[in-house]
């Protein structure tokens, strides 16, 4: 099972390899490495099973864990029937351990059909990903809190902008104020950051996310911030944008933009809407206002993955708007003579619209 | 397709969704995003087909997909028959864009089916493994650049350890030294890297790795550094342990055994020998010397993902040391008195035996 599915059902979230057996009736098992137990327990109060890891042992670690599986067949009583597995997630969380995700494909499978004594898969991934985008109670203040630690990250981009600085210089004092921050605040355990620092002439395209360089953030450049973070299991997204020294006027009205935007689609995102509802009322601000907004999504669910499909914010989308779903709203505008500028904050949807998870100052000179 | 193994076809890095389409003769097909073409054609030379990503279109970007899937069946003359895809690869390396890799699920397989007009799909996971576990000469040169950025994380450690700091301080001064350091170094265009720092009473179970926490290093703490580094799709592994302040003679005849064990084992992997040979030579030195080697693996192959399957060595590996391969040699002695410590670089198998990739002060105190 993937990590970001075995947190779902148990609230865990695992270092790197773990399963998760839920039963139609009853509790959830979770499997997790034997050294780890101690530290899962603390976020699942229910059946814990080991298995060895990392160390090598006889039987070997697989064995052990298609033993597992084949003791709860038993214990269920289920021998035969449809089990559900994740047959069509292809985007994925990473894990803690981030640089080597586990995922599920022909092996998990195998075992999953061997233990229940089945040859029938149900693909599971449609309905965790609805079930995954109504968030609990509980679910909402933890992302409050790692949304409280990405903030920290967006201050810190805005101290560490300067003329003179490269990009990645940039991504570096972001990634430390969060890991150093996140750490132990409010209880949170551990913290990944990721962000992406895109400058100049490069912020014009500044939807494409992901891939910093050593390029020197020159006076008066817009500087893009694009970044998730992760606080035991719950993720962010954010975009910040500022400009290196003192903003023109242009520049200041398009920011002021985005921020009018962003609350336009805030007020609109109310329970019984529809994706395209939110994404119109972004885009009709900004056109309102004599500029274009980017055609990537104005939004998009997240909380267990750093882009979850449901709902998305775009023109044709017609997905609902409920209480409780946490999304992103996102508006970009890219221009060539004034450089690449993206607002992006994380919301929980309550009756009275879309409530800001965490903000900071959003003043646009750095 | 995985984006290691895009990477292994055609020698791109993918940043996030990429395809590599392999002919059984002939040149392979790159498809990534439309706008990173150019970075794209840096790496390969051959056949690239854009499909557009981010912005929404019409047809959709799936759609696209699917029809240059179509197209090089029809430019290749195939309509059924075996398609390999990679149907047993639970273990994955994350793409440039690390917090969200793309998968091969059920609609890759749908995809694949669909356009070459087949139901047979052949897992060639394992044969990709093999392939991947010798590299060639050009990969070795990219992999020794990713070792040397690797070294100034290493050292950066070294610089950062004291008492009084955290962990995750620790950490930070890491990926900041190597995400500065590595971005335009000998060409390298995208690093990322993923340090844990374990210290004091967590050292002596330093074999878990990717946790590191606001825990406050002390005066004489054995703290750990286990780190991944990417470099252009190229993947390190190491692991250095230092004494926060001066160590004890015993901590020093511990480490020196790590040392010893790691030369030993290097001389041992020789083309020809097996896994369990080398696994032998590490853990007989350990033995030899009154220390008992952790019963992990003493160490793996890596390159295009962090953590390698073959070769294993392991005590019953039968695994072929061949020339060609890159290794991890990394040898642990986890004490409940003198703390935990390991010792990790990668190694070249060559006629002479392991040439290390780099290097790095290798004294005890910090």
């Amino acid at each position: 099972m993937l990590g970001e599915n075995v947190h779902l059902a148990t609230g865990h979230w695992p270092l790197q390899l773990a399963y998760a057996f839920v039963p139609q009736e009853g509790q959830a098992t979770l499997l997790v490495p034997d050294w780890d137990v101690t530290y899962a327990a603390v976020d699942w109060a229910g059946d814990i099973r080991p298995f060895p890891y990392v160390e090598f042992c006889d039987p070997p670690t697989p064995e052990v864990i298609a033993g597992i599986f084949v003791g709860l067949a038993k214990e269920h009583g289920i021998s035969g029937g449809l089990i559900g597995f994740e047959g069509s997630s292809e985007r994925i969380a990473p894990p803690l351990c981030a640089p080597l995700p586990a995922v599920v494909a022909g092996p998990t499978q195998e075992l999953i059909k061997s233990a229940f004594s089945t040859d029938r898969l149900a693909d599971v991934s449609p309905v965790l990903e609805k079930i995954r985008s109504v968030k609990t109670d509980a679910d909402v203040e933890r992302l409050r809190v790692a949304n409280e630690i990405a903030m920290v990250g967006l201050d810190a981009f805005k101290r560490a902008v300067r003329a003179g600085a490269t990009e990645v210089e940039v991504r570096a004092a972001v990634d430390t104020a969060i890991v150093r921050f996140g750490h132990g605040y409010k209880g949170v355990r551990a913290v990944n950051a990721y962000p992406t620092v895109i400058a100049g002439r490069a912020s014009v395209y500044g939807w494409r996310f992901c891939r910093s360089s050593d390029r020197v953030i020159n006076d008066g450049d817009a500087v893009i911030l694009e970044m998730a973070t992760v606080s035991d299991g719950y993720w962010t997204d954010h975009t910040r944008t500022v400009v290196a020294g003192k903003a023109t006027p242009r520049q200041k009205e398009l920011w002021q933009t985005l921020v009018l935007a962003s609350e336009a689609a805030q007020k609109t995102a109310l329970p019984g809407a529809l994706g395209q509802d939110v994404d119109a009322a972004s885009r009709e601000t900004c056109s309102g206002r004599g500029f274009t907004q980017f055609p990537h999504h104005s939004g998009h669910g997240v909380g267990f993955r750093y882009n979850e499909p449901a709902p998305s914010l775009t023109p044709k989308s017609h997905d609902p708007i409920m209480a409780g779903q946490v999304i992103t709203i996102e508006p970009g505008i890219y221009s060539q003579e004034l450089g690449g500028f993206r607002l992006e904050n994380d919301f929980v949807i309550t009756a009275d619209g879309a409530a800001v998870l965490a903000n900071n100052d959003l003043s646009l000179d750095a």
